[in-house]
């Protein structure tokens, strides 16, 4: 008799984005004649850049010539583009990260909820909250927790609570934890995190011996020099950490598909018996034994990114939704919500008035103003009560919406 | 203290690809001058087809527009091409699968390799050997089996052994398992399976409430019309089968990346309780949760595969491989060894002389004639003394390397 992997039944509910996806439809459906403004998913709207489509159509030429055709590549990714990345996003910050310690991968979802595999059962997991609910989702899929308890937390994971209470940066768990998920710019919340901050985390893990998972798919939209843009800014942070960057935000490849995993040649885990082992070879074995690398195609086209021309293009969009961002920032507060993020963030997270829930708030800004956003409580429990906006809608339906909105909630 | 996955230790050597690249690239460093015929990693050499081609092409160029961008996909797959799929692959051939029962991904790789999550610990695994490696190797690391024995089995699996007395096929297991995997045509023997062979694992399965999970990656290579192409082509067998399918060896997509799974409707597993639980939803879960969708003008230029045009080009480099196929097999008996496959599968498979083991003879090969191909024992210890050519080369490097082998194996 095939048995289920009953742990999925533990889950609550949908993932978040499809739920809202669902509901969308069902509201588009009863009002066929209702214009939706759709700033809930976090998706892009703005075109690959020229220089990206270049590249792009010259590799797919390529595949349609035997003398150039491209089969299996490796796993890890091409070489031209795991190199441009380990030179542009690294070694030219003055972070020492050399190509052979990048894995390119299909996306950061993946990536981020695959990489738990390669530890063990045993480990306490932190995960801050609110947050990317991949975290949560998958590590309870893998049967890493127990039950959702009445709170909305699943019984065995560290909770690391964030609100206003303390500008949305997690403290130290006060137990002590061996993986601990942070996520800079963080997603939901547009917080990012100082290097003093982010020093505390190296330390801990250090002293721990535990294994920093960062998240830093919105690394891009980072504003203030002072800010890292990457962990291993941080001085020690390549024995304890693994990082996650994505070219979906970035560069628009939400529907191209293209990301990358940084895992240092230094980073050790341990046996249960102590004794340290190298990660790295771990995740190699993974890679090549689960995934047949990205479409090479594709792969050409993100390091389009990294030639002068797609720099300056990437810069661009990036700067068009961050103008988005403070468009959205000061309708919001002239509405008199309380906004976060924003800054250093493609992302608006703001408190909804008069403790009204996040779902119940969802529900009235898309029957009442025809706009989508995403419930904070979708992202953890210390979400109820906020909301998320994303910035990367079109200008037009940005104004669109804040004038839709205008003493309307 | 952050522990590792242990049961990544108990995997005997590296994954077989990526130990051929090595001893190949070793011998070519050493050997700067000479030419190596590769046939060795199954992996295409024929350029995309012009149909594939300008639809890749048109979709970039797509992705370029700000009215024809496409951000995130839906996680399984555009209707267009599921539709497509259902249509050309099952329905035009009498099967019943519909476009919903269909999701695509990047690989069937991945797929195979991920099933088993969304199944539970307690299953009884039934693997044939030789088989592809992925299969054994993926249900190791998850901590499905216990360690490797003396035989190369690991303990745990039921191992279906397969050699010419018994002609390849895999015998029904005497003890009762829950979920097998079945390759037809089989990677790498290149055997098939009657209909009669299939009815008797589909009666097996709903029997014992088992799940079959079918791999038919090379279905397109069958040339016998009365060889079934798809598992559900047997009464009864959505109830109790998981199909995987591949553009990679259809439609020289291994560079380009994009297949997609069966789960139909109909198909159920149970809990511990022994409640009937769909595994569609299950499936369906894991894949929004952990993937994202595989890239828009990927999912384009696979869709055009089943255009007039497309058929017609697609078939036209199958007839290519399986003429090389014919030529590697009449070669080969010419030298004197047994040939089995080629005739509807691209893979030959051949025994050694004088029980030499697979290894020496890889070896062999690679140094006195610098021919490229796989040996059988990295299939599966039952693979021991065989070796499998593969028809996916040039026919210029087919007909060489058949001219280099002449007289000196």
């Amino acid at each position: 008799m095939a048995l289920i992997n009953e742990n999925y039944s533990k889950l609550k509910a949908g993932y978040l984005f499809p739920e809202i996806a669902r509901r969308v439809n069902d509201f588009q459906k009863a009002n066929p004649g209702k214009k939706i403004i759709r700033m809930g998913i976090g998706d892009v709207t703005r075109a690959l850049p020229p220089a990206v489509i270049t590249a792009f159509e010259e590799a797919v030429a390529e595949m349609g010539d035997e003398a150039t055709f491209k089969g299996y590549g490796p796993e890890q990714g091409y070489e031209f583009l795991r190199h441009a990345i380990a030179k542009n996003e690294f070694q030219d910050r003055g972070v020492n990260i050399s190509a052979d310690e990048i894995f390119v991968s299909d996306g950061s979802k993946c990536d981020t909820g695959n990489i738990l595999e390669i530890f063990g059962m045993g480990n306490k997991i932190a995960i801050s909250d609110p947050v990317y609910p991949v975290y949560v989702d998958t590590s309870v899929m893998a049967g890493r927790t127990g039950n959702c308890m009445n709170n909305g937390y699943y019984e065995g994971l560290v909770y690391m609570p964030c609100s206003a209470a303390n500008d949305f940066i997690p403290e130290l768990p006060k137990e002590k934890v061996d993986i601990i998920f942070l996520c800079f710019p963080n997603n939901p919340t547009g917080t990012t995190a100082s290097r003093a901050e982010l020093k505390k985390w190296v330390e801990y893990a250090r002293k721990n011996k535990s294994i920093i998972l960062y998240d830093a798919a919105y690394e891009s939209y980072i504003q203030d020099p002072a800010i890292p843009h990457s962990i291993f800014e941080i001085e020690g942070a390549k024995d304890v950490a693994i990082e996650f960057r994505s070219f979906s935000k970035k560069a628009g490849f939400t529907g191209t598909r293209c990301a990358y995993t940084i895992i240092p040649n230094e980073l050790m885990a341990y046996t249960q018996a102590g004794e340290a082992v190298p990660v790295k070879p771990l995740w190699s074995r993974r890679h090549s034994t689960k995934f047949n690398g990205v479409s090479y195609p594709v792969q050409k086209a993100a390091a389009a990114i990294y030639t002068e021309e797609g720099k300056a293009q990437v810069q661009e969009i990036i700067n068009y939704y961050m103008e988005n961002a403070k468009i959205l920032k000061q309708s919001l507060q002239d509405e008199g919500f309380t906004v976060f993020g924003a800054t250093n963030a493609p992302y608006v997270w703001i408190k909804t008035k008069n403790d009204m829930t996040s779902w119940d708030f969802f529900d009235k800004l898309l029957n009442e103003v025809n706009v989508v956003g995403t419930p904070g409580s979708g992202f953890g429990p210390s979400g109820e009560g906020y909301f998320r906006f994303s910035s990367f809608a079109s200008r037009d339906n940005v104004i669109e919406a804040m004038e839709r909105i205008k003493g309307r909630l």
